[in-house]
């Protein structure tokens, strides 16, 4: 069951003279056109790589584990780059790069890894967390940072929506049709929701999920799907055929993008 | 004990053919001078002033239950304005102002009061809340939304000091030197420390505070005091010293305003 397009490059030298660096970053997203480098916009790419040149003076390519869209946030992208600098300490480039990045990027953790290590193809899990508030608990503080319901739907019923795309499936009804994969089937690991408090008045609705990776607006159109069929009481059986359908169409609204945190990515031995 | 300052004006008169409209309002403090009109600053009076002028056609003054800090936050700020209007009906105001104000502004709700209502003169209880955060645990969302420590000091021996400043109390130690209350005697309800998830990684630490009032900077100055005592272990007997000083030389750190959020305002039957 295994698509053979799982394979991936496994070569991953380091040029000659260079370390290699991971860094686990957080990121606000609201001002930002997502994580990849664009011209004309700002992207989390390119203040790295402009904050990473000006602090090791040489040209530097930062790859991530995966492109964020425009206004999504994360708590723990992780990004690896290669430099010919070898006087600071790999611990403390965090400490270093911090003051030079702007206040909506802060790096979390740098650490030395080997050339086997690369952050988006030696990843093994990815999680998401997506936040959602109802419209009259929304306060200025909850601007760009949550997706707006006017209810929250049963949370029983969303769970079992939620169970359903737990294992492998082929999840192309919930793929952007720009996305590039040459398969569509993923293994998600965990899918969840659960009540949090919110620190600024009422309560969040968290939507957890953790998958080996994800297709291109995966995450928003299944939770979009899986809300919208909850206010409408919908049956478990009819996500089931909507994620079986394999059809773009079938999938229901796609939420919005600022209710979504990249969380945590997991790699082997790193 | 109760000090003769305490007496407060009775005459808030509705001018004829007008009505007095309450509004509960939340805002994000970053991008604001304070509450309090200044001129060629932007402030939180200002805006909504500005946008109630739009709505109503008339010239409005908005009075405020009591004026923020610049950059002081508020979850459940109180106002009051008089208006020439009757065709909006009272709790739609909210509803009719909320698009013509910014982002960082948000009117919970609106309704109708007598002219036995004024936002200042008839609070009975103001309550704020001080946010907290281990440097290590801060986020990009975090910034300007708490106070940062190194280290959170014991809990146990910071509501030893809060328990101290409950009850009616001289408070000239933890005054600015700008307050121009006749009084500095002030009636402390709740005085406690807790922990909280955060939404964005880590533990808050939140202090919550209420009282009849308080004087200008009180919060942010016992709040600090307490934090500095605590990371230096003292005693709580020393904590007791300083605020019997009544001599501002005494306090020690002045909180950061950012941690500090209007958390509600109490008034008799409205």
């Amino acid at each position: 069951m295994i698509p053979k397009e799982w394979n991936r490059p496994t070569d991953f030298k380091i040029e000659e003279g260079k370390r290699r660096i991971k860094l686990v970053l957080a990121y606000d997203g609201s001002n930002f056109s997502g994580w990849q480098r664009q011209q004309e916009v700002r992207t989390v790419q390119q203040e790295l790589e402009e904050s990473c040149e000006k602090l090791f003076k040489e040209q530097i390519t930062v790859f991530g584990s995966g492109r964020t869209d425009a206004k999504v946030h994360a708590f723990g992208q992780v990004a690896h780059f290669d430099t010919k600098n070898h006087s600071i300490p790999p611990s403390s480039i965090a400490i270093a790069l911090n003051p030079m990045l702007p206040k909506d990027i802060k790096i979390i953790s740098s650490s030395l890894v080997n050339e086997n290590f690369h952050a988006r193809f030696t990843s093994l899990s990815r999680e998401y967390r997506y936040y959602v508030k109802q419209r009259d608990d929304v306060s200025p503080f909850d601007y760009h940072k949550v997706g707006i319901v006017k209810k929250f739907p049963s949370i029983e019923l969303l769970n079992k929506y939620a169970k359903i795309v737990i294992g492998i499936h082929d999840f192309k009804t919930f793929a952007s049709a720009h996305d590039q994969s040459k398969s569509t089937i993923r293994d998600i690991f965990n899918s969840e929701f659960y009540f949090q408090p919110s620190n600024y008045g009422g309560e969040l609705l968290v939507y957890k999920v953790a998958a080996n990776a994800f297709l291109m607006h995966q995450v928003r159109s299944m939770v979009g799907t899986m809300l919208q069929l909850g206010e409408k009481n919908r049956t478990p059986e009819e996500f089931r055929k909507i994620l079986e359908s394999k059809k773009r169409v079938e999938a229901l609204r796609t939420a919005d993008p600022w209710g979504l945190y990249l969380y945590r990515i997991e790699h082997a031995n790193f």
